[in-house]
């Protein structure tokens, strides 16, 4: 059972945030070598994962959605694919995540945005029931900013979604 | 080299449709059993593009972007996964694939929806520019009434990207 | 535990029937570019496995043999299989599935019929013993004619075993 | 090109035989633990043309055939599957590999037949048509009754396939 | 639980001794078709356990180190990578696995030497605790000659590990 | 053709340096959930290259040798597996990659250190030759005294394989 001190402690956004870097194989793309979304997807999801289990301490999440997703440039096989992901929200147990996605040719060192996600995770207690998870400490402005366009785009999805009442408290999260 | 016929023909959205069944093993799964966001994401972009390809009658198309999706449901290890794609709109190189997932339980038949996927995606020629594609053949309502949604989503993501003009003539398409 | 309407009521052969399409990348060919027959074997396996599962309510099921198979043509990297599969025959815990094997080139559209596999499928219970399936309902000619012709090929495999008493009671399946 | 001397020197059964030893995964099995009738064949598959490889001298071969194969026994995952592959038989551009598959429980030590696979493996020129490959030496009366056995197999399987006159000329062979 | 006869009994090197060969397919290499030496290395990693699961009749092992590789020689795609393991050493809950590593050229049937591994691997019990297990019976020069060389390897390393008191007793070893 | 300021130019180790962090599933593990040290081992070559990769702007390196690792704490099927990379030498065609590894427990958060390498990278040209790669620019005392310990590292290695005459001008590289 977790503690009191558990939901009163919280964490900054950068005890969670994540990088990893993977290289494009073969089976990552098409006969032609243009790396598949699918693949970019996988990656974005394990990410966004991987950084809402850090900051819930819990390792059990699940995606509830991902905000629509543009490929702004092509990736190759043998490309370094740069994910980077960082907790913009966090309420309840509900998280967004946003991650970053480059690629870096490893012939000319050329780094291109191959786009950026919002990735909305939920996190389940044993029973798979959604459960609380710690605040979101907020210490500068950046933090804070990212903070209000995530809740700003959480109630966006929740409107479309039918399911909010448009009075999300914010009080506890110190916005 | 494509002969003129190739563009005069067209195709039906029936021709390219595709439908795959995966069965969720471990490894698409985190460790308490639910499968990755990433892991359906993954086959809604293969079968996206395996469509394209059919329709295209040309292997080499890479996804441009997808829109927002939301997980309905968990998916579990031993579900089994079945996407279906289907060509809702396609002018000069660009298609949008939209793809039905639901999750079927082995153990009890029970099948649920687990999400709706709007993927575009772009046919691209040996140096890897846009390519013209086949007009979709449009010979019922229900292909007609897709075909102008389609449509109409195309134009607000390309609205969204900056990139459009507002008056996307449409009347070659039969619609 | 099942209930006794479970093995009464049956289910017919369209009830179960799965297709699934795989496009083939180049960790399922050799080194010239050809599909190894063991990633087809591997999908045949997998898709009468889910045919299994689905007819027996039932997601433990192991394949007891698979007859032999012959590749007719052969099958390139980016190529999409289609593999198509359905119950010909039910009884007791063992089911016959008949999966048939198409290539299709996505650069032309030309499809090829790639071989035809008879697999043989057991239920297992908890303890991994042999478990009774609902009965395979037959109601038109066709259906009936495979169910026959599934049986012959079942007490040619039993005699080829040596397990078999040439008596393999039918009628209670309808035929 | 390839000299003379390399259809003249032919190669023993023995130059050419492979053993493999595989711990299986999850991703092996279903979500029970049996081990997939078909992974067992991706690999009886990649070492029977392992094999012809090593025979022909020459890495582009493909699966014509696999004879019925009955699963003995269950696999389960952490099993070592040990898989052994002779040639039989080899004249013109075909080849049959028998291939033997035994399970190991490594928890005790107790081995147990799996089954035996035979594969019909055809040598192809880098144009795709089927080539020469050397004759198989025979210089003991164990490796003679199995070329004899395995051309026997051969013919059955032309005749099934309606391709064959009934007089494959063995003279060469030494049998 | 474990019988006294198990502790007893011991056995000789070449019961547990093990061979593997995996055909190198393009995800094992780097785009230039240079296959990874981390491909290599999980690959005697694994076959490492496995001669360890053979001997201490026993599926959980973990490795503890593995001793400076060097790389001969590159390996490509469409090699085979054959990997021949053998234990050398076994005392209390460890055991030193020798891997020798070729990669065999199936267009000419080239054979090099790509490396020699040394693996130490403990066994552990339910409790993830090293458990003891069988000594190794060493019944000629050769097999005596390779234990004294593992032994005196392991002293190395734990005298490296700063964890040993310089005498290890090796006389029930029958060395 | 590499230009003559490609050489010149130089660049320090922060400009190549790496970090990954992946989720271990199933397949990354032993039965009972201990993730192989070959896993390992394939991640920690990988970032090895990657980093070597993006020092010489050039994305066919080969690994030329791994030294002695040693696996301190297990890891375990849903830890995240951290690995961080960075250039401790660079001299010629050779390159030195120091490569920390760490698992985080993502239900508690806890992180231990699993291991340290040192991997020894060579560029390759497009003939498969060693070729010269860019100086390592060296601007702090610690990256000085990482360069000064892996050129004694490299020394050791190169004595060890007999190929040294123990005088490395180091001069170029500014220590």
């Amino acid at each position: 059972m977790k503690s009191n001190n558990y939901f009163k402690k919280g964490k900054r956004p950068d005890e969670s945030q994540s990088e990893t870097t993977i290289i494009m194989l073969p089976s990552d793309a098409n006969p032609k070598g243009n790396v598949f979304g699918g693949t970019i997807l996988k990656h974005v999801d394990l990410i966004a994962n991987l950084v809402a289990n850090r900051h819930a301490t819990h390792a059990n999440t699940v995606t509830a959605s991902i905000d629509k997703m543009t490929f702004l440039k092509p990736v190759y096989i043998g490309n370094a694919l740069i994910l980077s992901a960082r907790l913009n929200y966090a309420k309840r147990s509900s998280m967004e995540v946003e991650v970053t996605v480059h690629a870096e040719d490893l012939d000319n060192s050329k780094r291109v945005l191959t786009g950026t996600a919002f990735v909305t995770v939920v996190a389940l207690d044993d029973a798979g029931k959604p459960t609380e998870i710690p605040p979101l400490n907020l210490d500068n402005d950046n933090d804070k900013r990212r903070f209000r366009e995530g809740e700003s785009r959480m109630i966006t999805r929740l409107k479309d979604a039918g399911k909010v009442n448009y009075r999300i408290c914010t009080r506890n999260s110190g916005v």
